[in-house]
């Protein structure tokens, strides 16, 4: 491939992720054929209150869950806002009022917390060390007698970085807390088993794995009752009100499943190629991985640069067919460098010089060849045209990294 | 068509809708094509986020409101909840906790108004009479100093009757006091106009007119800000976190526009039938129309009969090919009488032998005529099998109903 060839590289799947024909197949009966209420109590209701249950069968045969702790949402960030609220809630009604999660969450959880704190709960936020992880350490010496509940990620949006889950998981039990993890980028592409990691409540959205937009899970362990978010009908056994939407359920119970199902064979055929890209742009002066090296999801690469603007590095990127994101797509629009490069100690002038790459299923070697000459002429190009860049070289700055 | 022709007739519409073939189509190309996160900055993401903004504009055309006043929720009851809790928290910073509703509003309003209230706001329901209207003068007694919000819904969804929200949204207007209407039944079956009509607030849901489950919209004027009931991402101007459901979004504001450009065809076929149908029922003896006979939305129909349980006639009715309802698909499972059947006067016994015949588009004359004679079998079936109807008849009980 020349790279006057024009090519379309998809490299944002932690953005969101083109739908599977399995999960587009999964949902069109449901739209016209078996379209029924499933509160209704004619067959036509009630096959899709079949197709309804058997859905949440399939998503927690995927989870080790059993299907009445599976709850549907209209997404991740519901789905983290609700099992928060509800943790937050069951800890009050015991005089518990401290949570403890990290500094790098994402909004849905930080946003949430920040409310809760203007409530009267107290929050610790964990710091999550130069590589982006949590030290399980740290979360059992942050663990009070009014701690209500752990909410820390599963993996990290930005950086890809997985954290100990089944060990936090495990203290959290031993201490009688309740914990919940935001496993919006994990779900479908690393093993999640809720009940040998001890995890007892965890938050999913479909789009992440090729499933459709607007459809979300959570899990709640039996015993954890939630509280509404949407107040409303009786559907979601009282605990969600509106009526379910069953094509994007059927969609993503399918999209779920074929991810589950293919996680090993993904991570295999990922993992080398997630390497070699991060080698490449290594090679790259004054440049420096962002988060630990292996410990990442398969798919993910974040890196900082020096002397770069992150948005004229996506938009000279996109020129060249490569759709690419500086970190998380929730926050883009805002000026502030992103909080997860604040966390894990890079300061704001290279934290605005991110660019995460996050590779899919079908991503290819020669995608990956492509990738690291199209950053590194595009980080070439604009340190030239950069008086900052200019600055750093002729030593009137300091570097922040090695060349 | 005789007795034993197996016929299918879906009379249900007000519970969902079989998604049309324009909504299915404005979905699909955003399931695989052009599946870009709207948040990003690369081609494909703004491709999503054009898309997006074309469907708030196609949206807010059909209300006569501004494009800056939509924001897209998942569905009716997220949109009730939002906009009633907004609502609140405006009034409670100038000391105004007094909120107005009806007796018979949907579950999402009822519930949302039952925690506000646990939260230290006081609630006023108001009657709605033997027909179901709410009286405009009785809104305008019921405001006091402290009255923050009035929320009455546009159309009943058991019983149909359309509510005099120009009137009642005067009365708001001259007083100063935020008005929410609930027009999940109402859009895209009346004209809706939030500019003539006084109306600050008002929640759709997407699958009431053919369009995608899981999908809605909360109509909020300039100037009456929301707060967050999902919070997170930056998304909808930073007031519902979770990545925008585009596909969801386009077959919405298809469907929408689709319902709202037919709104006087579909009357004029609808209303004949309804009226045709309701003639019919009406012969049967010992029973009555529920709600105005007039002031009714186009589609609906909803008796009570005496001596008869609702769930027997449903069951025997899907039997003979016909999806109806008792009422609410929403509390459908629940033993209690319909509130809204009880607040139009119904006494419990009469309340539990209810049927809504909620008609569509494609409704025929002579779906009409097989629904008359289908209710007079079963209604008779039931009667004549049951030992309360043989009290009524040897007059060891008292009729509700004249002959």
């Amino acid at each position: 491939m020349t790279e006057n060839e024009k090519k379309y590289i998809y490299a944002d799947n932690a953005a969101t992720t083109r739908m599977s024909q399995t999960a587009i197949d999964a949902m069109l009966p449901y739209m016209s054929e078996i379209f029924g209420n499933p509160s209704s109590l004619y067959t036509i209701g009630q096959k899709a209150k079949e197709a309804l249950e058997e859905a949440r069968e399939i998503v927690a045969a995927q989870l080790n869950a059993s299907p009445k702790e599976i709850f549907f949402t209209s997404g991740g960030s519901e789905a983290d806002n609700q099992a928060i609220r509800s943790a937050a809630i069951i800890g009050s009604k015991k005089g518990k009022k401290h949570i403890i999660s990290t500094k790098f969450e994402h909004h849905a959880v930080l946003h949430t917390l920040a409310k809760l704190e203007k409530e009267g709960y107290e929050v610790t936020l964990l710091d999550v060390g130069s590589k982006g992880i949590v030290d399980p350490e740290a979360v059992r010496n942050a663990i009070r007698e009014d701690t209500a509940l752990v909410t820390i990620m599963y993996a990290n949006n930005e950086i890809g970085t997985i954290q100990p889950i089944p060990q936090i998981g495990k203290i959290c039990r031993e201490k009688g807390v309740i914990f919940h993890t935001d496993a919006v980028q994990a779900a479908g592409h690393l093993h999640i088993d809720v009940k040998e990691q001890n995890i007892d409540m965890l938050s999913i959205s479909a789009h992440k794995f090729h499933g459709p937009k607007g459809c979300g899970i959570l899990f709640s362990k039996t015993g954890i009752p939630l509280s509404n978010l949407i107040e409303g009908g009786a559907q979601e056994r009282g605990k969600r009100g509106g009526t379910e939407n069953i094509p994007g359920i059927r969609g993503m119970a399918a999209a779920l499943k074929e991810a589950c199902e293919n996680i090993d064979k993904n991570a295999a055929h990922l993992i080398p190629l997630r390497d070699k890209l991060i080698a490449g742009l290594d090679e790259i002066p004054y440049s420096e991985l962002n988060g630990d090296r292996t410990n990442r999801l398969p798919s993910n690469v974040n890196f900082c640069f020096e002397g770069i603007e992150g948005e004229s590095l996506l938009l000279l990127l996109d020129d060249k067919g490569i759709s690419a994101s500086s970190g998380s797509a929730c926050t883009s629009g805002s000026l502030d460098p992103s909080h997860v490069l604040l966390a894990i100690g890079r300061p704001h002038e290279v934290a605005h010089g991110s660019l995460r790459l996050s590779l899919g299923e079908d991503t290819t070697e020669e995608e990956v060849d492509y990738m690291i000459r199209a950053v590194k002429d595009v980080v070439t190009y604009l340190r030239n045209m950069s008086p900052f860049w200019r600055d750093l070289t002729e030593g009137k700055r300091p570097h922040v990294f090695a060349e």
